[in-house]
């Protein structure tokens, strides 16, 4: 088999050492007699797993003990509902406005999902730019008493990072969605009201979602907010309210252990430059390639980019394939390519992709 | 290592052949160089896994053509929320009115959830008697214009199971949770409007929700029902609106083909008949053991079961796991023990228990 390097933006490459113990342990978990799969959530096994999972997540992110980790389903798109149904019970003014900066893709999805549940005021937008940059502060026109500000600090599509943190007067609840970079740079996790992440990038398989909240956001949902989404009822139940997605637990715990024995996240974020640095090196050697995002906002994780002659596309994708460079494409609604260099993808399959650039461009 | 039976009402056992398989691919899908987990959902390579599970399932429960096939995340406890919010926008009088007939534990949950966004009129209880059977159709009180019926066809935790197919007047559709009893027996898919399982007993993996739903029960959802759960959304998107849980997805696609090899449900439901007797015919013998469901009314799937002299509980269920005999112990709610006997249990576990019941009854 030649060596494969898998770009995609997620479901994404997982560490191999993670796939061989799942491998190994897929008929007979740890001399059990049982798969993971086949475990109830409330045996004995399967809660070691979930406590291992949570305590090594916490100790990954450095979570402050007045936060609490919840193992949900339904992804980001779900959790863009799910989160305006938790927290807008505690809206000192009714009806309640959500701030929202938009950035691309992402925060334009949430905040046309939380118009379903109260007003939204988009505070700044860098869609005049086409998304190609994070608007700075002290351009924000945010509401007084606003139920929360929700930002996407990694846009999955367009390739746009924060590279500060909000600061907010009031104590109006930051709301992050961290998918697309969590566990890939340290985080003050203690500046956020709320942390959320699909599993599908820096974690594990898709159908897991990850919810870190601060213990007093819970318990303010709406009347309208189903049992089994409802952050507090989750909470107390220790997040097997609902029958929990086991397996994805299962997986996401192997990797947070990896994950400690590679350096935890500052070591990751250190290989994380790294790897971003000697990818826009390569894009940026002349205009046969184009990365269009400001260079301070450049994420570290999704890098899209385009070929100066559109009409290569295919024989780029083609090329790339051959040299076992997958999932290359970029996203349909923005076209061009997109390489995807998360945790698991090791500086050498970035190396590999720069070869190829240089290659395919000539140079 | 001994041969294990585990009688988990769900997560639950898998066919061993399905697990091999998975532990085969792991690292290496069908010579792609990626693991299901590592696929993107838009790749041709899930895109198959996808359409092979859709057309088994299609295959295997006879779903006519005007039925679509969601595969949902949130499992039985989120759906139904999700089911209210997709279904109450057709109601013709307002405020909508839910029918339910309360036979246990799960349809209870329902019936409470629901009660957040319509009526709820419960037809019909058996909670009199304990949850021992399903109330006959001719006692229901059923509301004229409900928006629609909602009954739980098997009872996971009381082990009561419909041995009918409800005729509703006026064509108010039937909504059925068949979580722990689906692919179980045959079914006549035409006389529901909308069949709904967590994934977690006879299809797979925790963490999928599979819908069978009518076409014309699509876009009637409320403004507050999350797109990520709008069935209409997530069927004119293939289930991918929302990434949706691709490894469950491959596992029960899995399962799917193992059930087509093994002749189909007609053939599972022959022996799941058989292992039911087996074991109900152990338990009957005396009033050493007393299952208090009526006959008729019985689970061939989950099995209640109480020991006459309850200070043996401990004593039975440790030399039921020195057997390999697994997860015997009942739900919490209800005390005692269950043997949940799924499709993948093997008829050799059920004689194995059925020995070990004999033995411990000193017969």
């Amino acid at each position: 088999m030649t060596q494969i390097y898998n770009f995609s933006a997620g479901p994404a490459v997982l560490p191999k050492e993670v796939l061989q113990q799942a491998a190994d342990d897929m008929l007979d978990w740890h001399g059990s007699g049982m798969s993971v799969m086949e475990m109830s959530h409330r045996g004995p096994e399967f809660i070691s797993i979930y406590h291992d999972a949570v305590r090594d997540l916490r100790q990954l992110l450095a979570i402050p003990a007045n936060y609490r980790i919840l193992f949900l389903q339904g992804g980001g798109l779900g959790e863009n509902a799910i989160i305006p149904m938790n927290l807008l019970g505690r809206a000192a003014v009714q009806p309640a406005t959500i701030d929202f900066v938009h950035t691309g893709s992402w925060s334009g999805k949430s905040i046309k999902e939380a118009a379903r549940y109260a007003n939204v005021n988009v505070a700044a937008s860098s869609e005049p730019g086409h998304f190609t940059s994070v608007p700075p502060q002290q351009y924000w026109k945010l509401t007084r008493d606003a139920a929360y500000l929700h930002i996407c600090t990694n846009e999955t599509i367009d390739g746009v990072e924060y590279n500060f943190v909000p600061e907010l007067p009031g104590g109006t609840p930051i709301v992050a969605d961290m998918s697309s970079h969590i566990l890939s740079r340290t985080v003050d996790v203690s500046k956020y009201g709320v942390i959320f992440a699909g599993a599908q990038k820096n974690i594990g398989p898709a159908g897991l979602t990850v919810v870190i909240v601060r213990e007093d956001l819970l318990g303010h949902a709406l009347d309208i907010c189903p049992s089994a989404f409802n952050w507090k009822i989750v909470d107390e139940h220790e997040s097997m309210f609902n029958t929990p997605p086991t397996y994805s637990i299962y997986i996401a715990g192997l990797v947070f252990a990896h994950l400690l024995r590679q350096g935890g996240v500052a070591a990751m974020e250190k290989r994380n430059i790294e790897k971003a640095r000697l990818l826009y090196a390569a894009l940026d050697v002349d205009d046969f390639y184009q990365n269009r995002v400001a260079p301070d906002c450049r994420s570290r994780m999704n890098v899209p980019f385009y070929l100066r002659d559109e009409t290569l596309n295919e024989k780029f994708l083609a090329g790339a394939k051959a040299r076992g460079l997958l999932q290359l494409k970029g996203h349909k609604s923005v076209g061009g390519m997109r390489a995807s260099i998360y945790n698991a993808m090791p500086i050498e399959g970035v190396q590999a992709l720069v070869d190829y650039l240089n290659e395919f461009a000539g140079r």
